[in-house]
């Protein structure tokens, strides 16, 4: 006998966290093709060497790496970012741009599993390339909005910078290696000032970092960290230009409760050039920022002399469910459990319980046939722990006399029912009300 | 640079043909929640000895294995009927039964890429578990139906055998041990008559295998197929029995066009004790069984003292859309591109323009802003490209008068409206149409 278990850092989901999950994907899905944004999909796993041809060392590590059966060096995907560049260079020919694309599915790596860490754990990007517009840097912040609504969410902040303006702001206060700077600041949430004052030892004097936390701190208004930026860069400094130019609009368009101007916001990553963003739940700011991403100036470096510009988000869709859960917004989303259970009252009538499950389901009713003749509190005992909230009871009795006995299993109400229109137009009646 | 490209036997999927897939997946999601069948999902990547504990030579050289950092022997899951077996084993106590899961997801094989096989494929599985009952049985046979009719595919002709007669008639006939000649029969299909008899050379004498030919071969109608077996096994063999009321249920919902009764499927796996059947689409038997399963005993015995039974099928997706796509199915399958282009005739109506677009989607019309101002041409040219059928124009001149312009570019007609509403009408009637 073997054990049945699983690897540390990697999960099975039962029904009803499964149904959230879909239910929250199929959500998603929706909205980014409403805005324009096509599904594609690459493999889970590659050549090593495409996927970790630009990554340093701590990707390296953690990467599920191998020698396959004709002796490839190989890798399982460990983001969707990097196989989205690679198909990019390798289908210029068969795409146009600018290309909108979303992609939602599991990537695996083999960090440490602490704190709600995992080894397998879903990614939900989407992207635009090929445009370097303002229009395409406000679309992608008015999808990330209009998706959390889609899950339910309003109560959000999405917090903006750009890469540039901080650059900008660093080079005027004489820093001109913004690297290791911009790596401290983006832990100032978590380290707070004195933790990002400490990691600048050696990098910048105590003053100096001083002034740059003082300059990248949030002000009162979006408004007015505009204008202590603009200060600092000078109005015509373009990037300052278009952070502007983005908030102008946002603003116009009703929505300046969403978003924020925030300087301190950096992303580690190397590969952003222009606006960056993070979002998070007001009522839960400790689990981080939910979806974040940015504007990069070449997607496809590493495979094309092209040069391919674009913006993108990331929603961690298990940091997003936790949270969700956690504020009781993932109650509602079960909605795959059955309508109606058909009881099981003689073996004989199984073609009119089959017929009549499958009249139900074509009325947009999900039904199912309890598949064995077993005692009545068995079956519904089964109805309870499915969540099936009615049951219908037709015996040899109920079948002569043409009768169908409905069975409301949340309020015990029972129904005598005269035909299968009536059963239908009840059941949707009951069913919109709960 | 690195040349981007993929592993031999993977694929990389572009957005008309994801949008297909996905289309597909949905569909058969929704027919399998109808049914009662609640999603799961489970790792892709597991503990090898659990997920190769029953598997025989060939599978096992087939597989994706390595060990992992912490120097665990992990393997990718080359089906999902294991992971499934395991998982019941290991939530015994959370779950209830009966017990129906669907699950659609990639699983992983070594193996040869010849003839359409992949390394990276999906299956769509769907099992009912702790229940030996016909109405199972008959379930799942309805539930594979109805997943057709649900892409669009009447045209089929499900093959019901029962493993139990096979066996009675081997027996009836002299053979005890039934293994090699089912697996040689379950050839019939691909290398004929003779070729099974050749198969059989050393385990049977020939006049004794064209006798078993000819017992577990089609005759005009299932009724007299199952006449013929019965006479062979005794009227009052159990597995008779259970297939011709299987068969009675079918024959009484009025189905009896859609399935047959075919001894000579036979479904090569060990573990099948049951009803076991294939489905072949009428227009293109040749591809072979697009959706095929049995019912088996005992599915978690590798990992538990416990026996439970069960019945399911799995579709092959990526065989399945081969014939659709042959067959001219799938062109309707493409509801993922937008509704709506709105050009970009000018940087300073970025506002109105991604409102407007805010405002279709909120009226259930799939809708984008080109994101820089070109030339008309090449706005006209994207929106060609990614099949738009509609492209609205708002200038200057437009947003002074309050008008909008809406082109059909599909049949070149323009329409000048005076609302939002009077847009949004429009478009809608139109889009029914198409």
């Amino acid at each position: 006998m073997i054990e049945p278990r699983i690897l540390k850092g990697f999960r099975d989901f039962l029904p009803e966290q499964q149904s959230i999950r879909k239910n929250i994907i199929r959500r998603l899905e929706e909205t980014f093709v409403s805005c324009g944004y096509m599904p594609i999909d690459t493999p889970v796993l590659e050549y090593a060497d495409v996927l970790l041809g630009k990554s340093g060392g701590d990707t390296e590590k953690q990467v599920y790496r191998f020698s396959d059966h004709g002796g490839r060096d190989v890798a399982m995907r460990f983001d969707l970012t990097v196989p989205f560049a690679r198909f990019m260079a390798q289908h210029s020919n068969e795409l146009y741009l600018p290309f909108r694309r979303y992609h939602i599915d599991k990537v695996f790596r083999g960090e440490n599993t602490q704190k709600g860490r995992y080894r397998e754990f879903v990614q939900c990007d989407f992207d635009i390339v090929g445009t370097d517009s303002v229009s395409s840097d406000v679309e992608i912040l008015l999808l990330m909005y209009r998706s959390f609504k889609a899950i339910g969410v309003e109560d959000i902040t999405i917090n903006i910078a750009h890469r540039g303006v901080t650059s900008s702001v660093l080079s005027a206060l004489g820093l001109d290696d913004p690297m290791p700077v911009l790596r401290a600041i983006d832990k100032l949430f978590k380290i707070g000032r004195e933790g990002v004052i400490k990691e600048l030892e050696g990098i910048a004097d105590k003053s100096i970092c001083e002034k740059i936390l003082d300059t990248l701190t949030m002000e009162d208004s979006p408004e007015k960290t505009l204008a202590r930026l603009s200060d600092v860069c000078g109005k015509d400094n373009p990037h300052i230009m278009r952070l502007l130019r983005i908030w102008n609009i946002l603003s116009e368009l009703g929505l300046s409760h969403v978003y924020t101007i925030n300087p301190s916001i950096t992303r580690g990553l190397d590969y952003y050039t222009g606006v960056v963003f993070e979002t998070f739940l007001n009522k839960l700011p400790g689990i981080g920022s939910v979806c974040s991403g940015g504007r990069y100036d070449n997607l496809v470096g590493l495979y094309s002399k092209e040069n391919i510009t674009g913006i993108g988000a990331s929603i961690g869709l298990d940091r997003l469910i936790a949270g969700l859960t956690e504020l009781g917004i993932t109650e509602d989303m079960q909605g795959d459990n059955p309508d109606v259970l058909i009881l099981c009252m003689s073996e004989e009538l199984l073609p009119l319980y089959h017929r009549l499950a499958e009249t139900l389901r074509d009325n947009k009713i999900k039904a199912e046939v309890y598949p064995d003749n077993k005692r009545f509190k068995q079956q519904f005992s089964y109805a309870e722990k499915k969540n099936i909230p009615f049951a219908i009871i037709i015996g040899e009795d109920e079948q002569k006399s043409g009768k169908i006995e409905l069975k409301d299993l949340t309020t015990r109400e029972q129904y005598s029912l005269s035909s299968e229109e009536e059963l239908i137009s009840l059941v949707i009646r009951n069913k919109n009300k709960k």
